[in-house]
């Protein structure tokens, strides 16, 4: 017996494009099939056509299901741009503010970005990390109560400070851009290797970690004094130069004057295995403890929160 | 009357090739004519080939003179790599350890890179500065008397401590080829504005100079949210991220515990006008006056100062 489909969720960042065809089993979405596309950021802002390339057999087969979609693909470089929800803010009033089109027949709702600022001008936006926030939130009753910081790693790393089921305030780092801009560009890395060296890894982690004051830009130059003095190999650089980036990226967060590290109840990492692996080592070279959540379940669960609010609330 | 030329002297950066025609007047070497060309990491290895359609056609009016080089093309990703000599040591050393090679007839002297390192494992590399420093030195005897800094922006900035006429330390940011990168390949920079904006600049320049601890990957990202909250025009983002690096590069190098910056007699900048002039701005916003000098200058003198040693010391 061929198995209705209910919605497709749309996890359409700047670097990839998840797409999820899903059944209403009455609690959490259930995947049927899942697939992968280009980001936001690589499809040359031919969203449409981008978008039927990946989910056009499902709208073959099941008809125009509803879409629901976050990310950067609701930015200002994105298809349709949807307002941000100010901080704080429980996660799941994105409800009150999607942005509904239409497109081949399919109603399009795209969920809004949450923005940050504090008294000091600070100021910060994300798209896509709210509703895995708000998937992580229904994990566990105890993740509603007290104060959480969570990072997800990724092209963007988000710092997200949780407090009492509102996302309180949050701050991002590119570290992951640049990583993959000095790998492909820069005078640092001469080879590609493909493997992560863990012990040429944390040699780099441990000089941001523990360094001086803003000698970031400095510090980056020693993927190349290193190899000229024959202490890194070549094939090492990489693992190495990602050290340096995520070092600096964590010690950033652990001294953010947004929290106090010691008054929180955890650290949980929300992403893919081996980024998630990365952070957790660097973190743990501080003492500290993390949780980790693969980002397809908290995904599925904020989208599965969204679309019982949406479509069967008034039920 | 045709005019006999001497020497060829060549500054052959990563980024670009400087060669100077020169004449033997007694004192300093008069440049008769001078020629731009591609740095060495744009010639793909081409190196002879792009040396001869640079000056090929001053060999085929004065013939086969010698030619001096330094820079990056004496690197292990250059054409001959040289051996470094290490700090502290006054300039004039490198003159012991040219390397000498034919090509086209020509004999090339090749000048050796510099190199520290620190009882704590810091260790730096340049080359072609040091033709730079020397020539610096040339130019007051108060030069060479005192502890200065040097600051010598660029692809890859250089921040050299001199003291006695010797190169005691230095320190490489990569601050240029992250602000190429950023520029041409991130998801910051949307609009290629080429004048640069002073009060972006400052704003961004602000930022880095007063941050928190290691929060320069944090920052870079206002680069995208101060444009989406309307606070910076997409015309002077390019400016501003200028500024937020510049400004990087500046506090790193005055908290640099290399050397303490109340005990220096001054600090002097070495480079191309409008670079150098926003070095000269950021150094202000902290109280400090500096002293610029152009490249040219230095670059010259230093080869001058090589030139007489190697050429005229046994005469």
């Amino acid at each position: 017996m061929r198995r209705q489909a209910d919605v497709i969720v749309v996890d359409w960042g700047a670097s990839f494009l998840r797409a999820y065809l899903c059944f209403d089993n009455g609690g959490e979405l259930e995947v049927i099939e899942q697939v992968l596309g280009p980001g936001a950021a690589k499809v040359s802002q031919q969203f449409e056509a981008a978008l039927n390339s990946v989910i056009g057999h499902w709208s073959a087969q099941y008809g125009a299901l509803p879409v629901l979609m976050s990310g950067h693909i609701g930015s200002s470089l994105g298809w349709h741009e949807t307002p941000y929800i100010s901080c704080p803010v429980p996660p799941l009033e994105v409800t009150k503010e999607l942005f509904e089109f239409e497109s081949n027949g399919h109603s399009i709702f795209v969920v809004p970005g949450v923005s940050c600022e504090e008294p000091d001008g600070h100021a910060d936006v994300m798209r896509g990390e709210e509703t895995h926030v708000l998937g992580w939130l229904t994990m566990d009753d105890s993740h509603r109560r007290g104060k959480h910081l969570l990072c997800l790693p990724g092209t963007h790393t988000k710092w997200v400070l949780v407090e009492e089921g509102e996302i309180k305030v949050f701050k991002t780092a590119i570290t992951g851009e640049l990583f993959d801009l000095l790998c492909h560009h820069s005078v640092l890395i001469q080879q590609q290797q493909s493997e992560i060296d863990i012990r040429a890894f944390e040699q780099g982690a441990k000089l941001t970690l523990e360094s001086e004051l803003g000698q970031f830009v400095h510090g980056l130059f020693s993927v190349r004094t290193l190899q000229v003095q024959g202490k890194l190999d070549a094939d090492h650089a990489k693992s190495y130069l990602s050290g340096l980036l995520i070092g600096s990226d964590v010690r950033a967060a652990l001294m953010a004057p947004q929290w106090r590290i010691d008054e929180l109840a955890s650290i949980s990492l929300i992403g893919s295995h081996p980024l998630c692996e990365l952070f957790s080592q660097t973190l743990k070279m501080k003492g500290i403890t993390v949780h980790s959540t693969q980002e397809k379940e908290t995904c599925l669960r904020g989208f599965s929160a969204i679309y019982r609010k949406v479509f069967k609330s008034a039920a």
